[in-house]
């Protein structure tokens, strides 16, 4: 369904919504023991949610198709992955939480190493740890042309965000990186006319910027690409009529639901801390996305075994996020982690919905096996929203 | 799949196809006894029609999305409901089964109150009784204007339906309701600039409706909205190729089956008349969409015991459809309408097909616990009269 449809049917209500996302949820059996990990978690709690709620697999992006973390939760937020997409440099942006304006123009950049006639020896300058990097950000702190701000930012590793801010900039601005050894950076090119100006802008950016790195080690030049913009989607507020929250503590999570409105909570680190900032800011939102990172990162590490502690570390604070009686309450991941695998994978992720008027179907656990007799199937991630919104009274009927 | 596809590989056959809708006929769960309303219906020859079935659920809209009556039924004969969309004035018009002409055009009227300077003092005249606004619509009767005629028809309560017959009218009229006490009614005007003829038509026929109401009680004004013609549609024996009937008793299911090109037989209120009139007329058609409206109304009243009875009920007459023998025979509904909500659902609709070329699959009987075994899963409802076509051997081979 698309986000015009729900606009027009979402009525307001007071009632409550929690979308409890366990990030890289969804594993592959053991090659020993062939039972997933979510199979062979300790989860008594989550189980006796399953069987009183609505369960099947979401499908985060399209069938076959392995999502980053950004079109994972953008589908869990009911925006078709497909359709909305966000430029490199916002996602740049977006993953250290980095407070983007509307007018903001972002691109990611690389530091590298040239030789003394400018030529290209590393495109990634060793991939410099990102302690070395910081430091090569902080002297490219504060150059200001024309009254355009230039904020420099580290990521990781040789990667850092440049954002300019100020009036008329474009983002129709060519990627500066040849990608090719030998050859020197590309000047910046606008790719329409009215371009001009902002190129011109951060060409005299670059060149102030490489004076200053002049002789600098380990990287004494700098590549730009993916120049992009803010995305204008219509917001979570204005789409579903609701006031929403993100309850996480990863910047790249912060950073994705800001881009569709939502409230970005001050959290700490543990479950209990999201659970408590839920408890806390209950009055004030209508909807909840709580982040759970650490299903993920034991699944990209290939730890299978801390993956299934992490689970079940879940399953303990399942009670208290219960207890929060919320009108709907939806478990799930952004996308599939598969420890075998080492990496975020294709495959249909776990799903339950609990809600006074959701029908409690066959499954019996919480796990990939019970979940393939759920009544709710397999079906597009992006259409969670509006399940969740459709129980919890805020949509109206279509047609008389 | 689309209409215009469907008319590429439509072949006649001698095969029939008989769809049958329970209205409202999904359900949920009772809350003393966990069981829907198809559980705790006896079903006998429903279940054993399950057995020889596929089956599955249907999503009439999308995800999430509560029907009106219209798009769910739309939905079964073929046609996308997000696609295919009835006026206000139409659907008023068909849901009194007027016979419209693809030049008419339809408003939906409201009596209302107004004050001796004109001005609105109640937009729906205290919901006046239907007898009332009956004697009302009797006074409004007989108008004509420069040739065009004007028929006036009560709907219920305050509500009724104009209908304009002539040449060269438009449905690009603005409301005449202003949505606010204290307001004088608007008068008509057009949208686009062509549209002046009619709307200056529409204005004289207001005065003349005013100057018959004026003194009245207890409605001395009428407010006008939702002009619009009858859609211009790819009727069902085109798209499909098949000869079709309606067996509906109720005027809002025989309007919408004779807007896609279906003839309305008459019919009397009892299941036993529908599978006569459909017997009796066998030969005349290929397909018969059948109507039972008191599943859902009994659901609306929020009646759980009385929609198990009427469950009951259709499940003895059952034997007699099958007799008929169909090479393919449908029972579904056009939405859920369960009776703890006492209201229309976006739940998925319980569906079951029979052919000689549909597989059975594990469904034991038929409601939506055992359904969620069924072959077909859960899919969209504009697809139901696809499936029907191909298992009644009316779908060519698509490609070579």
């Amino acid at each position: 369904m698309d986000l015009e449809l729900v606009r027009e049917l979402a009525q307001e209500s007071d009632s409550k919504i929690v979308l409890f996302v366990m990030d890289g949820l969804g594993g592959l059996p053991h090659p020993e023991t062939g039972r997933t990990e979510l199979e062979a978690a300790y989860t008594p709690h989550l189980d006796r949610l399953a069987r009183g709620s609505s369960c099947g697999f979401t499908v985060p992006v399209a069938t076959g198709i392995t999502p980053g973390s950004g079109p994972g939760h953008l589908a869990l937020f009911g925006y078709d992955p497909l359709e909305y997409k966000i430029g490199r440099g916002v996602l740049e942006a977006t993953g250290i939480d980095f407070d983007l304006q509307s007018s903001d123009v972002a691109a990611r950049g690389n530091f590298c190493t040239v030789d003394a006639e400018g030529r290209i020896t590393d495109r990634r300058a060793g991939r410099i740890p990102t302690e070395e990097s910081t430091k090569l950000v902080e002297a490219l702190r504060g150059i200001s042309i024309d009254g355009v701000q230039a904020f420099v930012e580290p990521v990781r590793e040789h990667r850092f965000v440049l954002v300019l801010r100020g009036n008329g900039l474009t983002d129709e601005i060519a990627d500066t990186d040849p990608e090719k050894l030998g050859d020197k950076p590309l000047a910046a090119r606008a790719t329409v006319p009215s371009g001009e100006a902002t190129a011109s802008l951060v060409n005299r950016w670059i060149a102030e910027a490489a004076t200053r790195l002049t002789g600098k080690l380990p990287a004494n030049m700098l590549l730009l690409r993916g120049f992009a913009r803010r995305p204008e989607w219509p917001s979570m507020p204005k789409a579903f009529r609701l006031r929403a929250a993100a309850v996480a503590h990863y910047p790249m999570y912060r950073g994705l639901a800001k881009l569709v409105g939502m409230e970005a909570l001050t959290v700490g680190p543990t479950l209990e801390d999201s659970i408590a900032t839920v408890s806390e800011n209950w009055d004030r939102f209508d909807f909840f996305f709580v982040h759970y990172k650490y299903t993920d990162t034991a699944g990209e590490d290939g730890d299978y075994d801390r993956k299934v502690q992490k689970i079940a570390e879940v399953d303990e604070a399942i009670p208290a996020l219960v207890e929060l009686n919320p009108d709907v309450l939806i478990v799930t991941g952004d996308h599939s982690t598969p420890a075998t695998m080492a990496g975020h994978s294709w495959h249909p992720v776990p799903f339950m919905l609990r809600s006074k008027w959701a029908r409690a179907d066959a499954c019996e656990s919480f796990n990939e096996h019970d979940l393939d007799r759920g009544s709710l199937g397999t079906f597009p991630a992006k259409e969670a929203m509006t399940l969740a919104m459709a129980h919890a009274g805020r949509l109206r009927k279509f047609g008389a």
